[in-house]
């Protein structure tokens, strides 16, 4: 039976993939599990948006829509071509929430740099969505050799993050009702393919880069780790969080290693080009506050925390629901 | 507010696009309204599938979900590169009835000579959606300079069908609870790029092509019609409608010229080339009893239907609710 923790990107997901669709799907590109998969110089990535609620502090979801869609294609280092967006409402949806919504795709959509091409519109029954889901596919094209993906990673790799985590996560669980937090965060959603390009401009050698959305930083490092076979090792004390942030999680009982994000991603690259990598994205508004947080190196694929007391955490893929419906 | 006729392919879904979507999203690509995007030799498209039930004779929601998007390429001409999948899953759903509609969507892919690529999967809590809904897309190359689109049909061309109409949804109507028409019936739900295919090795010069989904095939002749500003002339006799089809309409009260189908297409190509196209189809299992149905002229946009008699009904702009979730 599916269970709610299926789609929280961790370990039930990965099981439901592995055990359920795979087997009968399955074909090499599929099997890679990239953000998005690449055909020939195409690249292609689909993303079904369900977030509750549908308005948050730094976004919506139509501004998520777009965004988690084009970001999916820049971390193969594809430039968007067209997007295309299907619309599940709920019969009784109010139309000016369905604007503002549209509204806000439209914006991300400039921001971005595309355009939506193509849509889809369903209605179901009363009672039989929650008020509007929206999937969004993206068609990017590769430009010369930059090809990122996780399986690229090295040992000696230097283990980047262009910002501040958990923003996302912590500003959706803000406003969920019951949870008195309210007004001091906002989420980072944003289109981020002009860090990829930033760092595409520095000529920086590129290994791996994924936006940590599900999951969070941890899962990703996790699933650049298994691909790539290497170990990871992070510095707890080096990962940017705001404060605020890190005062919910602990409320909440989060650890902001595992909370989404929208407007970030994780970037594995040369040792030589990690401080012309940092400079590069620091160039961007966007990436202000990126930094290194660890380093690549051989040894059984994972991931470790180094404690700011030198102490040793290996960190697990979650197994269960962390954020529901989160993105 | 959302009524569920804002999904029926009809008016009232036109009215949406035209007042609520293409306003902001707006974009030469997008208000081509086609069924596929084409954007330089790449075509897209997307569509949300929320059929219930979710199996039915003849088909399911898998089988619907892949076959609804490869069409959608066929129409613009185009050979598919791949697909997406997006699946939104109520939590509950019974593994096996996922496992079913998954291998369903393989069989058909293969059918069809494509593979699904990427895909994402999203649980919803109980309630919040109706067991599973699927968003395929896809992206196709358009191959040398057969460009069919529903602004190039011209008056004098032969309009042609390729088969039967209001198979698929029939068979949808007929298992639903209440509709006592069971095992009479089967969806002709299947991919037709083969017809395409072999309108293109028999080089007919096909001006516009349709897959007569909502709305039925009078939707997509009123579409072209205002699409290429001509008036269609349609002879009711020579529509192709399976006597038990034609008994189940009337019984229900429906007009099968407006009842979806999911394997089938409308063309129109010239004169000259009808005869070579209708050989053509009709080489194909899928074509059988493809055969012409009327004749493009110049006039008003407009379709009118001719009587056994030889009276003269102007078909209308289906409004409202047709056939709700039927595909």
């Amino acid at each position: 039976m599916i269970l709610m923790g299926h789609g929280s990107g961790g370990r039930l997901s990965q099981e439901l993939i592995a055990k359920h669709f795979l087997p009968k799907l399955g074909n090499g590109v599929l099997a890679e599990l990239g953000d998005s998969a690449v055909i020939g110089d195409l690249a292609l990535t689909t993303d079904a948006y369900v977030v509750s609620p549908r308005f948050f502090p730094g976004g919506d979801l139509g501004r998520l829509a777009v965004c988690g869609t084009v970001n999916d294609l820049a971390m193969v280092g594809a430039r968007p071509i067209g997007l295309t967006a299907a619309f599940i409402l709920e019969e009784g949806l109010a139309l000016d929430e369905l604007d503002r919504i549209v509204a806000s795709m439209a914006e991300a959509a400039r921001e971005a740099g595309v355009e939506i091409v193509a849509g889809d519109t369903k209605v179901v029954a009363r009672g039989a969505a929650d008020g509007v889901f929206i999937t969004t596919s993206g068609v990017g094209r590769l430009v010369g050799d930059f090809r990122p993906a996780p399986r690229r990673a090295a040992a000696g790799d230097a283990v980047l993050v262009s910002g501040t985590i958990g923003d996302h996560g912590v500003a959706v669980m803000s406003c969920r009702k019951g949870i008195p937090l309210e007004g001091a965060f906002a989420s980072d959603v944003a289109p981020i393919g002009a860090l990829v390009e930033a760092l595409r401009a520095a000529r920086v050698e590129v290994h791996a880069l994924r936006d940590p959305t599900r999951g969070g930083v941890a899962q990703s490092l996790l699933e650049i780790a298994h691909a790539a076979g290497v170990r990871v090792s992070i510095d707890e004390r080096a990962i940017p969080v705001k404060p605020a942030v890190r005062a919910a999680c602990e409320l909440l009982g989060f650890d902001p290693l595992y909370v989404a994000n929208e407007g970030k991603r994780v970037a594995f690259v040369p040792e030589a080009d990690a401080d012309r990598a940092i400079a590069a994205l620091r160039g961007h508004p966007l990436g202000a506050r990126a930094t290194r947080i660890g380093t690549a190196t051989a040894g059984d694929p994972g991931c470790d925390l180094v404690t700011p007391l030198g102490a040793r955490r290996s960190l697990r893929m979650a197994s269960g629901e962390l954020l529901p419906r989160i993105c």
